[in-house]
């Protein structure tokens, strides 16, 4: 009657990997380790902050081949060490509500990571505002983006033979 | 450098109640008591809904005397038992982010309750995207609603002599 919890416009990536979950979490929480993957080639990543408590920053920086600049300063909202981790850009520090941009969205970006025999199942999902939004975030790429990056992330890890 | 955390324009109301923050507590996060002060008079909360944990929703339906209905879905980010409790207006259940209403505006709401000899510190604070909307906010009458509220709290728990 009054719930809306309609997510069936979540963007959602699947894919079981050969690296454990604890590898996964370091990958997404450490700023270290996340300038190392979170942008498919030829982007990069220059600068990222993420302080893991709900209400902490998680601020990236991504740099296009031609000059582009592209950075934001989210909010970090779950922290289940190892498991599951949800930040948003819907959000600032200190869950300071964002204005939307005008030509783009908002999203939340909610990471599951769950032990398997071979490594982890890893799950990551953008949740939107509206169907159209999720539609606008398929169309820029979000499954090849998100799966480029995941490769990259993976292949941290992993020692091609 | 980076972050902006600019809290300059959140709009706070900070008050020494004759009540503990064990009660300041349930009167924000059981729906069977919060729906009996949270609106002031002649607006009145018919109905609440507060799942309290992070992601958990945050609804209430808020009708005045002519007709005039506000309902929304808002979203728990932080419980700590008894002392602070956290929720806002910018996402629904699930961190679903929301769409700004055109002619309003979305907020934060953090509410602090810290033991007193006499009762309470009852803080709210009301943090949003800009400061354009927390005037927007404070010319609505910020201070004066949430103050009425807070006195009709406080009689909840308080006999008059």
């Amino acid at each position: 009657m009054n719930t809306k919890n309609d997510f069936s416009h979540d963007l959602v990536l699947e894919r079981e990997v050969p690296v454990s979950a604890e590898n996964l979490w370091n990958g997404w929480t450490n700023p270290d380790v996340i300038v190392k993957w979170f942008t498919p080639k030829p982007w990069v990543t220059t600068e990222a902050e993420i302080n893991l408590e709900p209400g902490g920053i998680f601020r990236t920086v991504m740099c296009g081949p031609d000059g582009e600049r592209n950075e934001g300063d989210g909010c970090v909202l779950e922290v289940v060490e190892h498991r599951r981790f949800v930040w948003t850009s819907a959000m600032g520090p200190g869950f300071q509500p964002v204005a939307a941009p005008a030509d783009g969205f908002l999203f939340t970006a909610i990471l599951e990571f769950t032990p398997t025999d071979g490594g982890a199942l890893y799950k990551a999902t953008a949740r939107h505002s509206t169907p159209e939004d999720a539609a606008k975030h398929a169309e820029m790429g979000f499954h090849a983006g998100w799966g480029e990056a995941l490769n990259q992330l993976v292949a941290l890890f992993v020692t091609e033979p």
